[in-house]
């Protein structure tokens, strides 16, 4: 008898993940490729479709019973990508175009939903029943678990952590609003305040060279290490617009815990510490240290298809 | 053989609402007492059960199975009320003396989590999974719905939606935070706001009579219809603090609908007017019109007091 597999796929602004998952999270195959997001979505289907059907051919033991999607405003009620910022695909009906690929299952659920199912499956979340997953990368994304559910609201679009507003009078944020969470906390909004520092700092060489290019966090973290004053300015100052968010967040849910994925979230202590003390300032109820903050233990990438293949695995 | 009957009671901060509650939520008997928060609680139990003793006698062909009980700071996981502001009691476990007065299951939740509670089962959230029950009274409390469950956190203590701060520079709040949502849009608040304008207009009739004693929202509701600006000005500025902290809600959560419930929402669209508007400027996925903001149907005191009594209903 053959085998089921799931194939677990996570699209990002830059790079999309796949990967085939057994049913205990094995995965057998996990591949990078760029998801060229300028072209149509077609493109980037079809060159997931080619190399899968040629794992499955390769593979004759296994059996495909379904495709997970974790995709930037993916909406799991509707099965659509609506608008995703960074991509160029308007608005798309993903889970026909897969199922008509395959013939099979889709479901479809946005990218830090299928990290927050990822951690709760197979992470740092297994025993936790309410707490939040912090994709930090060009943007800040969140999912939402309480009661031991994904939390999705009415319309399949809850935990938009990234666009709640910490000040009001604030800064633009690509969403056209005030002061969102993301304008601070993210590799976008770290170049902000470097390019605000520069203005303050206008001969710091440190400063010159990371606003120079895209962000690189690994930078900082090694000149932060280094005890360079300034990056450790912008830590501090990303950790406690964090906080903000993060208090703000506790207050409404009072989670065990938010667990932090992605690029940026390698900083790990170097951000979290000024943030758990910001937060730990903010918080009503709870005493400091109920709330724990955490870095994903899950691989580079892992949480995202490993999540989005639970969705086929958890039906 | 007897009928079933349970007890739900609804403590405030000034009067506490009791009554006996069938299963499909006829209220039979329902008084309003005072709470006399400054007394020991015993006072306060031993008044409601001689009330309640007194009606068991006289209508044998009720059986008392359960007591449901809101209040504020009342944890659902340890039965305890917590240190309640503007009560004296300190951290009380009210469930147990309730259960030792009647011998019988008794179930404890906040008050806020309580008219949450009514409005789904006998209110305008019955057919409703995703939505928020916000009371405005003397402080703001909410109550949260998601996927037709309520919303109680790692700690039972979710759903602090007056403590999340919409100005991190602004207000400073009783709980010793800034900027907390509370501070603004309550009947607290709407007196801060008062003492503010009264600098700008030192010599402004209607803010000295409003300043003189506890703020009456319907004096400014009175005002706010006949045109009196500074009434206009008053509710403005709430409306527009309260629709900041919606939005931060619908971000992270995107329910359907807001209910306002508690003695400033009489205010209705004075308030939700404005409110709407700021909330919809500060969306990120919803469109206009999508979040509803309604004033709950219910009578003053019944909310909390029908879904107190449905934590046993439901058991």
């Amino acid at each position: 008898m053959k085998k089921s597999i799931v194939l677990g796929i996570d699209i990002g602004g830059t790079n999309t993940v796949y990967g085939f998952i057994e049913s205990g999270g094995s995965i057998i195959l996990h591949e990078e490729i760029a998801t060229h997001g300028s072209m149509p979505i077609l493109d980037l289907v079809g060159r997931i479709s080619e190399k899968a059907n040629a794992f499955l051919s390769d593979n004759l033991d296994y059996s495909l019973i379904g495709i997970g999607i974790g995709a930037p405003n993916g909406n799991h009620y509707t099965g659509r990508i609506q608008d995703p910022p960074n991509l160029s695909w308007g608005d798309v009906d993903i889970v026909s175009i897969f199922a008509k690929h395959f013939n099979c299952e889709v479901v479809l659920t946005n990218d830090a939903n299928a990290a927050a199912l990822g951690e709760k499956n197979f992470g740092l979340a297994k025993n936790m029943k309410d707490f939040v997953v912090v994709t930090l990368g060009t943007g800040l994304g969140s999912g939402i678990f309480s009661s031991g559910k994904l939390l999705y609201g009415h319309d399949g679009f809850a935990g938009e952590m990234g666009h709640i507003s910490i000040d009001y009078n604030g800064r633009l944020c690509n969403c056209g609003n005030h002061g969102c969470l993301e304008s601070y906390a993210s590799s976008s909004g770290i170049k902000t305040t470097v390019e605000e520092l520069i203005i303050e700092h206008p001969s710091n060489k440190f400063l010159k060279s990371l606003a120079k290019e895209k962000i690189d966090g690994l930078l900082i973290d090694k000149a932060f290490d280094d005890g360079e004053k300034i990056a450790r300015k912008i830590y501090e100052y990303t950790g406690e617009k964090l906080g903000q968010g993060l208090a703000i967040v506790s207050n409404l849910l009072s989670p065990e815990a938010f667990i932090f994925y992605g690029g940026f979230s390698n900083a790990g202590e170097r951000i979290l510490s000024s943030a758990r003390t910001t937060m730990n300032q903010n918080l009503i109820n709870a005493s400091e240290g109920d709330i724990k903050l955490l870095q994903s233990g899950l691989p580079k990438g892992q949480a995202g298809i490993l999540g989005a293949a639970s969705l086929i695995w958890s039906k």
